[in-house]
């Protein structure tokens, strides 16, 4: 089974310092999963952004996944993509992409049924929670139990996950912890990343 | 060999009317290669233009080639992608996509040189003259025969290319011109695709 339980979600807006170093203490610091998102970068510049992290991802053993570009994972050979309602479909993705991991963001139980129908490996809930990077509708902490009664494969919480919200995240049935905001605006963020792997740890006990 | 004597590049800008009857009337109109570029839209929207795209182009066997996105141009088949230098890289784009088209921008001999190598397929210049779409600095004509006189695969003008302009790129050694504004701010699109056409065919005569 995929450890999917402390995925750090790296927008580009992040990426304020040397990239090498915050990947290095996203992997220090306890991560399973790094996601890399860059959405207005030139093509040529998120290449070289996926280049480097998966040579530091490789190193730690820390999975690897692109935002929407399947090519760029290919190229770099991510484990995976993480697709959402504005990217390729999933049943063409699947098709061009048939061995890796395809996560897909849902925000209801039959998107979630037709997400693993079209090969989705795992699932990301809607917003949970208001968040700083993106400003969308939430969907109620409850979903992700109705979503983990509809179907077997991990479903992490996204959305606005502060250390303090994981229990309830956990609590709630998700495998994992989707962050971002909290950890890159902490002025410390391989401290705050171990936080969060120590209050997952206590969680799961 | 491939025909890329009449190659429109139909940029998301110019989609101001159903992509069917945009594309439908540059292949009724002689294209031998139309080029889909969208740049800020959605993955998930190119997508859909790119299967409309491949849907007509076959019908009418004219080669559709995807600006940028390796992974659209597999998803729907396309014969092939362009890359400019702020793409994906040419040796990783070859290394993913192995078996198409990959046309290349080049502004000099030496770069000309490295893009063969690296498995361009053909090549495309700087811009020749300024253009509507695109700002920047300019190439002169003769970099045409120079590239011709260094790698022997098909080496297309663009940048600026009107109807006039098409004898002079095509006597300085093009294989083909790029086309965009010219015909896309014409009121009658067939009609001028048209004239591009018999202005290509009596200057190759």
């Amino acid at each position: 089974m995929l450890d999917l339980s402390l995925y750090i979600i790296l927008d580009e807006g992040y990426i304020n310092n040397s990239l090498s170093a915050i990947v290095t203490n996203i992997c220090k610091g306890g991560a399973t999963v790094i996601q890399l998102r860059e959405k207005t970068k030139k093509t040529k510049k998120f290449l070289e952004d996926a280049l480097i992290t998966r040579e530091i991802t490789n190193e730690f053993n820390v999975l690897f996944i692109v935002n929407d570009r399947i090519d760029i994972a290919i190229a770099v050979e991510a484990d995976g993509v993480h697709l959402g309602n504005e990217d390729i479909s999933l049943n063409y993705a699947r098709k061009i992409y048939p061995d890796r991991i395809i996560g897909y963001s849902v925000s209801g139980v039959q998107q979630a049924i037709e997400a693993i129908k079209e090969g989705a490996t795992y699932l990301g809930t809607g917003c949970l929670f208001p968040s700083t990077t993106k400003s969308k509708p939430l969907v109620p902490l409850s979903l992700i139990a109705d979503i983990k009664k509809a179907v077997n494969i991990p479903v992490l919480g996204i959305g606005g996950i502060t250390l303090e919200r994981v229990p309830d995240v956990l609590s709630a049935g998700a495998d994992g912890v989707c962050v971002a905001s909290d950890v890159f605006n902490h002025p410390n963020l391989l401290e705050r990343v171990q936080e969060f792997k120590s209050k997952i740890q206590s969680a799961k006990i």
